[in-house]
């Protein structure tokens, strides 16, 4: 039972592991159809997002039954909670992909080089979050989630130039303008899916210490017992 | 025992209505703070969103211990994970929130009137959205929660209709560029609201559907052993 129950848990760990590569493959693919302006890997990111919630409804399931039946206590279970919010964030980052794609229509036409190059910028380091934000949560490593969370500042930097930018466009005229909305919107989706990275690391952290604050408690639990 | 559980799961509708509230007038301020340009009202939604973390961490703490303690089994444990789920949307609001208030600096000036109803009227919807899901959940009440998913639509077209407004804007210079940004990033926060209490509406509808379906294979069950 107890052995089955690890199993179960591990099988837990590469399921979201699948999930967030899918992830990753859906940004990089919104990313390509904004730049190319190509509605057929657009398409191709729509699908993929069937695909992405079908995931969240099975390793959604995954957890409840492993809840039901395992009863599962302190840090199984804490382990548990923590894969059906990552799991949830996840299939939210999907959707932003989505949006990304969205935008792909709106874009066709003469851009700005500077802009063009902040995006995939962008892209690259929130692509980046979410890899390592997923794969901090499987390893239980702190270190490397709070390495996550420092890049979200950075994000945010990107984010507030690219606005700057925008607002410093010459002589703005009504399409020029309307590319300049794209443009924000998929500079505000990849901020939101780097956010999202960043809550998935600090819930990996959050893990981590109640896992050392308690092991320290049962430490000084010793020492106190070892006082008297 | 049992009914000391049940007391706890009450407890714990009560904390999310709590919670729902503050998050409804959080998105009032906010909505508020931009339409007046008031520093001061943006300063109370920055605050109010302490107190909502709080809440969330607090509740997420009681889902915890119920679920460690009480080792819920099917309907109850169902109704813990959308707890937990709808305790996570509720914060995210509180962020949405938050954004909008920030945008209050941006917003000085001379502004569009249409675009000035528009705003106060999708946030008019979105406030109802969030009172209402949360109701919906409260109660188990599957009608209203589908009540809230229609008016998500609604939502998106208004959200359309101001994208459009902006684009339509006669010579726009760079003054009125940042004011329509600031314009369509509100809408965007107000529809991913609109977007989670959608959320939280099709979570109710899940656990009453799966408690419906439930009771259906029950009673063919026993139509099965009564056919034998």
């Amino acid at each position: 039972m107890e052995r089955h129950f690890h199993e179960q848990l591990q099988k837990l760990r590469e399921k979201l592991t699948v999930m967030s590569r899918s992830v990753e493959e859906s940004i990089e693919k919104s990313i390509q159809s904004v730049m190319l302006s190509d509605a057929a890997l657009a398409e191709e990111v729509f699908s993929m997002d069937d695909a992405i919630n079908r995931m969240e409804m099975d390793i959604d399931d995954d957890c409840l039954k492993l809840l039901a039946l395992q009863q599962p206590m302190a840090a199984d279970l804490r382990f548990i909670m923590a894969a059906m919010k990552i799991n949830n964030d996840l299939e939210r980052m999907g959707d932003h992909s989505v949006n990304i794609a969205g935008y792909s229509k709106s874009l066709s036409g003469p851009r700005s080089v500077r802009l063009m190059e902040n995006i995939p910028k962008m892209a690259r380091i929130v692509r980046d979050m979410v890899s390592e934000s997923l794969a901090a949560f499987v390893e239980g490593d702190a270190g490397r989630a709070r390495a996550v969370c420092l890049k979200d500042d950075e994000v945010d930097r990107l984010d507030d130039a690219l606005f700057k930018d925008i607002l410093n466009l010459p002589h703005p005229d009504s399409e020029s303008v309307s590319r300049s909305l794209a443009m924000v919107l998929i500079s505000k989706n990849l901020e939101r899916i780097a956010d999202l990275s960043t809550n998935i690391a600090e819930e990996v952290i959050f893990i981590v210490q109640a896992r050392t604050i308690k092991h320290h408690s049962e430490l000084s639990l010793i020492e106190d017992r070892r006082a008297r």
